[in-house]
């Protein structure tokens, strides 16, 4: 099957590489030079989204945010300037739920079909091709795709219509944000009122509060580790499709909108580039305390 | 061994019949009636906690908040009027960590020792003996009455010293209150953008989202079943907790005030009575929408 693959950063290049290593034949694009390892395992370079699309059956999509996957699909020189019948456009990115419902429409006005199936697991899940992937779609797109989806990830899951994908993803990403600060008030608490913040997660792991992020985040936060993982500037950027969405649907999301705010504080105090579970030094700056690292 | 037992409420009726299930001479005292159950299991009814405390070498306390205990130990004919010396106070109440730590002062100048021994699990866990059971104070005297928690619960730690058991509880009511509120912002966020909730929730147990109250109340709010389980009137009591002591201690903890803020809106609209879970209904209010049960 040939396939094309547009945006090889951090993510995309490892996913292209898995896609290369089943056998397929890849026609590439990006901004910036194409890795040397794609090119070596045989990757095309094409100049343009245009000529990716006109050479693929199947065109993957991971660039940054809502606005870029707009560009490769439908700005001169994208996707939508060669002909779409039979052929799959799959947005990997993670972007806006509601504008994504409006791309897959116009491609499928187009001729196309569209799936959204954006991923969690970050750059070890993409090179160890672990990925969780969230899809929205029709079924039978779904099911065509899904072998290709495989190569990249393991708990694939089609979640429901087109923009459902996204959804899903917004929600993981809401969920992820409120528990790590959900722990962190909980640690900053225990540790001010002079407990082992260590004993506190252990015995807590026991019970109905348990969780993976009290368990990976919480280590973190105790021992001090904020090298990322996931970074809080590419988690503020979920959190604020979460808080457009929010708007746009009509709903309030009171917690979200703090975590936010705590993530604005860590780039304020140049934290940005740690891992988001270093929103804790945010609470701990209001409380003018820092949870101690125990003997 | 003697063991007394003050406070026969909910929690208190069975974790005291497991003491006598146990083997053990148990004297009891209790506002209103001592259940039959308990009489006819061979309890002796004393007139005050004094007489409970004469008559025992290990007091167990269970009663609803930190007033309570300080009058059953230090009121008149509190158990502070005999003579505590070879005797274990057990306060299981969920109470203030900061007064516990005076409480357990006062205890051990009257010659007494003393262990706060807060408890999760609820009503069902009561009944089940399958408490968690959060400890603070001496290990050696942890280590005497260890044989007599374990009649009454699974998961049992010693967390440190006097104060951190209450510590730790409060520590675990926060995290439980603001992962619901982080599951129901999630669901919100799902529901209104048009995906299935259900199929969003399991696509998302896959991942790092995943914990047992995403499993177990996202379903409660998925399936509109809000029957307690733990109610929101007692939730917001431990929350009251994490508030005061936040503020005592000089920490700001904004998303546990949130979640108060909701579960408080909740009890305005007549909702105290039910599960804690049914905080979702304060964020449905304010969006003026509700998530449907999907057929």
């Amino acid at each position: 099957m040939k396939i094309g693959f547009i945006g090889l950063g951090i993510m995309g290049t490892p996913m292209a590489g898995h896609i290369l290593a089943g056998g397929h034949q890849l026609h590439v694009n990006t901004i910036g030079d194409v890795p040397s390892t794609l090119l070596s395992a045989g990757a095309k370079v094409c100049a343009t989204a245009r000529e990716v699309a006109a050479a693929s059956d199947i065109i993957f999509i991971m660039v940054p945010d809502t606005p870029h996957v707009e560009e490769v699909l439908f700005a001169e020189n994208g996707c939508s300037e060669t002909d779409l019948h039979n052929k799959i456009i799959v947005d990997m990115s993670s972007i806006s739920p509601i504008e994504t419902k409006k791309f897959a429409e116009k491609v499928r006005q187009l001729g196309g079909e569209y799936l959204d199936a954006p991923v969690s697991g970050g750059e070890i899940g993409a090179q160890q091709a672990s990925l969780t992937i969230m899809v929205g779609g029709k079924p039978e797109v779904f099911n065509q795709v899904k072998p290709l989806l495989e190569l990249m990830g393991k708990n694939i899951t089609l979640v429901g219509d087109n923009g459902d994908g996204q959804t899903c993803k917004v929600a993981n990403q809401i969920i992820v944000a409120l528990t790590i600060e959900a722990v962190s008030e909980a640690l900053l608490f225990a540790a001010k009122a002079g407990a082992n913040p260590e004993k506190v997660k252990n015995a807590l792991m026991g019970g109905f509060a348990s969780s993976r992020i009290l368990e990976v985040h919480g280590e973190r936060i105790i021992k001090r580790n904020f090298e990322p993982g996931f970074k809080i500037a590419l988690h503020q950027k979920d959190l604020k499709l979460a808080l457009q969405g929010a708007s746009i649907l009509g709903i309030s999301l009171p917690n979200t909108a703090t975590c936010q705010e705590l993530f604005n504080s860590c780039v304020a105090n140049g934290r940005g580039h740690l891992d988001h579970s270093a929103m804790v030094n945010s609470l701990e700056l209001m409380a003018n305390y820092k949870i101690n690292h125990p003997a």
